[in-house]
């Protein structure tokens, strides 16, 4: 196939987009491949869609390999399914909701495990009709509360999503694992390398997940790697818990009047210049750190409904609170089904707690849990209750017996030697710090970097939470009734497909692998006369029959400087240039990535263009 | 490509759902095709996708044949394109919309005109870029009142929607003519026998459109035809006005008391019987029939914003409206802009009526225009008030000088010889009334008969509308800013593959042409030794190294009952029988249209099959 370039609905742009920050959204926009249509919502122009069925060609292929089936689901999809799980609630503002001309709900739905789940109930009823896997690549729909970096994440975009269906759990097990060599698979083949991390699963629900995460400066993942082998997104990272530490000759709590010291860093030097304390071994002076201190983070959990619900989470001073990661599990951790987010209290919020009973409750600066654990501060235990009554959590390094200097829950007041377990406790604890490199990793395996990273895809282990909502089971071996489990799988195609370009690019334009560049070949006529054309035109000709698809830049009054500027932004992996070396019989070949040229002679360029399209694809 | 029944998602059904009407809807899921997912929505299961793919492909390849360029604009789009050439409120009821997490108004598009339109202008400057054709084959949705026959009108359907953009007239006719016959090598690799007919544009606008109608007893779609090649849907029917008849000796119109006359039938028998005419030119007597009154049919037109807005039709007594062709003009000659719909009045829509200034509103059964020009009943023109107001509109039958039986506005009342133009006049004349087998075609080419059809495809020469809406000029030769005009032409393609499955069956399934059949050749084996499995994989592998696809049927514990059966019902249209008869070293070929078998020496299998594809895809 030859796509020519004074006939293809094409206009590159010289500059970027206003509101294009990344560079895949930048080139993408500039060479023609997409179009913004809305915020988040793209149009596919010709050279894109050529890229995108490339890439949705691949998946396919590795999931027929794997023996997973493709079918179609609707993308407009009735409440009904998702109202028995639970999700259309659990799934706040984040998706698009409708109704039609009969007031009957709808959602665009944004992944189809419950329709998934029913079709295989409507058609299947025995252990024999499994193993089953099916998928579909498919338009999905979420409204992001902020769609950014185009493709990278936005409100209408198109995913492989996968289920598996077994009734047994070693067959589930092989099922998922077949999907995880698939995924690694298709990444290899679109030149994408991801690291597969550990994560948690969030509204999905389900025992176990992973996550694929292609390491890049402009990700919003951030996952950890341990020089022995641990990985996992930074959500999923769990903290070594210290051992407790023995309280029993530990002095009593003291409550000091600390003026002025209402940031970490005013009460460290405070207590090193006002209180300063010696070693108890050595005796020797020993300085006060941010990390002797508890720092009592006040956030707003907002549900699904839109309901704000405030949470205290008490840390290391030395540590800052990672809201994405207290989004995690926060929510589970106090009773609210679906996906929350965890944002900083407001003024608005803290006024609320201003005085209760006569007591001050939430002082900016200096909360505490409370001076002991008859005289609680924060906390939503019922059988023992709390001034505020807010539920209190703290980092898993707070284990009994170590002691803090934490606020006194009055103005320029602070307590120094408050023993965990012996003067407060806690709710519960939650893993809500930002990991830092250097942490030890949970395993042992030494200690933890830090990376950025873009979600390419995420496989979760299910189980029956599903099947046991919709009423999936069928006949075992023995004619009993059994629920099925299952696993659930996706790949962002179109943003694997911005992914390829934001790793794959230079300055001067996009640099498509072989295997889903939009032609193997870019062919450039430069210069006035008809012979170059007519040379061209023969040689494009070949290549074609050599099943090899081709750009062909025939535009007759474009300059070389502009068709060459054209190629390098297009970024098809090998040019082909006619011009002034004709005349000594040759043409010339580019390498996009290295940028290093070749002559060829005329004679043998079909072939040379072959042999190297075909390392390339 | 190898299809395993014993792995294939599958599961046929003996029994018709029970909300499948057309057989197309029956077969498609008993034979496992798609699966209902809410009314007018559907799931494509593995064959049906299959399926769907090919006839993407068909009409893919013929779109790229005549030089037109594969885009992809989102389902979902905002609101403001719509607004801006007045179809977000002309689609009333009829499409879905949203609102996103900032109250933003959105639609699940129905077609997309505007959007091309905005790309075009956004991309392109110059008459240098015209003419282009660019398309899609895309979801698309609407609002249906009545989603119906499966596939056949759906709310969540595929279509090949293209647009042209031209700069000069006879540009545009060019794109226009080649869609045209692009549609027709479309439908004729399909199978799918069509009539291009004379259409009205409706909604969409612009100058002059066809339809592409699939004759089939389950359209929804009349249309008619004459020995002289005149074809048009019946709502583009016009109707060829009598001349004119001199009314200056004509005698004054008299009042009758016709009791108990309130239908044409009862009219009838009383004129007959009580108030016989003689034939002025032969003196002999002469019955009235029902061609000589004229029957006033209160309709309400509800406009796409709901309001219902009262007009009366003139129609002669033997004939009947039919509101779906009121339906395609009255909207525009009342000045409202969009689709109306066209309902019979009701009792509430009456009583408004019942009494005006101390006189009888409409008395049902005995309206009628009015006595004399100067105390008129019916009628919406200012100058000259009606007592009613409401607008009157006549068959073109209706011209002056013609003498009609009707209503007297009074209840057992009818005026005998009132003549059209002497003592009544409307507002305007519209086609209306149900088109007879008989009826003279427009062109003067013969009595028109009619049948019904399924709409497949629509073509519109647009004109300017859009591009004048939206500003989309160009630079002409001369420097100067020009409007582009603009062709639009959609194919259903979900649609199409219904009318396939509808024309293509008989009682025990579906007979798929080879062109878009889910496979090439279906393989039964059949029996419970090894042997015949053994031999039927080795033929099936050799069929796939011919680039055959096969669905093999390799269920071991299925009876051959069951499987001719389900061979049937899937619809391959070569079959491969391997059983009995290997032992004598044939296998059979059958087809499944005719049913006609062979035995086929097992060593010739694969080329006769090889061959009989070929000859059928």
């Amino acid at each position: 196939m030859t796509i020519r370039l004074s006939q293809l609905f094409l206009r590159t742009l010289r500059d970027n987009p206003a509101d294009a920050e990344v560079a895949s959204h930048q080139l993408l926009v500039r060479a023609g491949y997409i179009r913004r249509a809305a915020p988040g919502i793209y149009t596919w122009l010709p050279l894109g869609l050529t890229v995108l069925r490339k890439v949705e060609q691949i998946v396919r292929e590795e999931m027929n390999r794997i023996g997973a089936q493709e079918v179609h689901f609707p993308a407009l999809l009735p409440k009904e399914p998702y109202e028995a799980t639970g999700r259309w609630e659990e799934y706040g503002d984040g998706i698009f909701r409708l109704k039609d001309r009969k007031d009957a709900d709808y959602l665009l739905a944004p992944t189809h495990e419950e329709v998934f789940t029913l079709l295989v109930k409507d058609l299947y009823s025995s252990y024999k009709d499994l193993p089953l896997s099916i998928y579909q690549i498919q338009n999905k729909y979420r409204d992001e509360a902020r769609p950014r970096a185009g493709l990278l994440r936005g409100r209408e975009f198109i995913m492989k999503d996968s289920y598996s269906f077994c009734l047994r759990d070693e067959d589930q097990q092989a099922a998922y694992d077949a999907h995880r060599e698939a995924y690694l698979r298709i990444f290899e083949r679109l030149d994408l390398p991801v690291v597969p991390v550990n994560a948690v699963s969030g509204a999905m629900g389900g025992s176990a997940s992973e996550e694929f995460l292609h390491p890049s400066a402009v990700g919003e993942d951030t996952f950890v790697e341990s020089p022995g082998g641990y990985r996992a997104n930074v959500e999923a990272v769990t903290t070594p818990a210290p051992e407790p530490v023995d309280f029993t000759h530990l002095p009593p709590a003291q409550v000091h009047h600390t003026p002025g010291t209402d940031t970490i860093a005013t009460l460290v030097d405070a207590a090193n210049s006002v209180h300063p304390r010696t070693d108890p071994e050595t005796g020797e002076p020993r300085e006060w750190t941010a990390a002797d201190t508890l720092k009592n983070v006040v956030v707003v959990v907002v549900t699904p409904e839109g309901e704000r619900k405030m949470a205290i989470i008490g840390v290391p001073g030395d540590r800052d609170v990672d809201l994405k990661r207290a989004e995690a599990t926060i929510g589970a951790k106090l009773g609210i089904a679906g996906e929350v987010a965890v944002e900083a209290a407001e003024s608005t919020d803290f006024a609320k707690y201003a005085e209760i009973n006569g007591r001050p409750g939430l002082v900016r600066g200096y909360i505490g849990p409370g001076l002991s654990l008859e005289d609680r501060q924060l906390g939503a235990d019922e059988e023992n209750p709390s001034l505020t009554g807010i539920p209190y959590f703290v980092d898993p390094r707070v284990v009994p017996g170590t002691s803090w200097i934490t606020g006194a829950n009055e103005p320029d007041q602070h307590v120094f030697g408050l023993v965990a377990g012996r003067d407060f406790t806690w709710d519960d604890t939650i893993e809500s710090v930002v990991v830092r490199d250097g942490d030890p990793a949970p395993d042992g395996s030494g200690p933890l970097s830090t990376r950025r990273g873009i979600e390419m895809g995420h496989i979760f282990m299910l189980g029956r939470r599903y099947a046991e909502a919709l009423g999936l089971q069928v006949l075992d071996e023995n004619g009993k009734l059994a629920t099925v489990t299952m696993g659930s799988y996706g790949i962002g195609v179109t943003r694997a497909l911005a992914a390829v370009a934001e790793s794959h690019h230079d300055e001067k334009g996009l640099i498509w692998p072989g295997s889903i560049a939009p032609a193997d070949v870019h062919v450039v006529a430069t210069g006035k006369g008809a012979e170059v054309f007519e040379t061209a035109e023969k040689l494009v000709g070949e290549l074609e029959d050599q099943g090899i698809s081709v750009i062909y830049d025939d535009r007759p009054k474009v300059s070389p400087g502009v068709k060459f500027g054209d190629a390098e932004l297009l970024g098809v992996p090998t040019i082909l240039v006619l011009g002034r070396g004709l005349k000594d019989g040759n043409v010339e070949l580019k390498d996009r990535r290295s940028g290093e040229a070749q002559d060829v002679a005329l004679q043998e360029a079909v072939s040379t263009v072959a042999e190297r399209v075909r390392s390339l694809r």
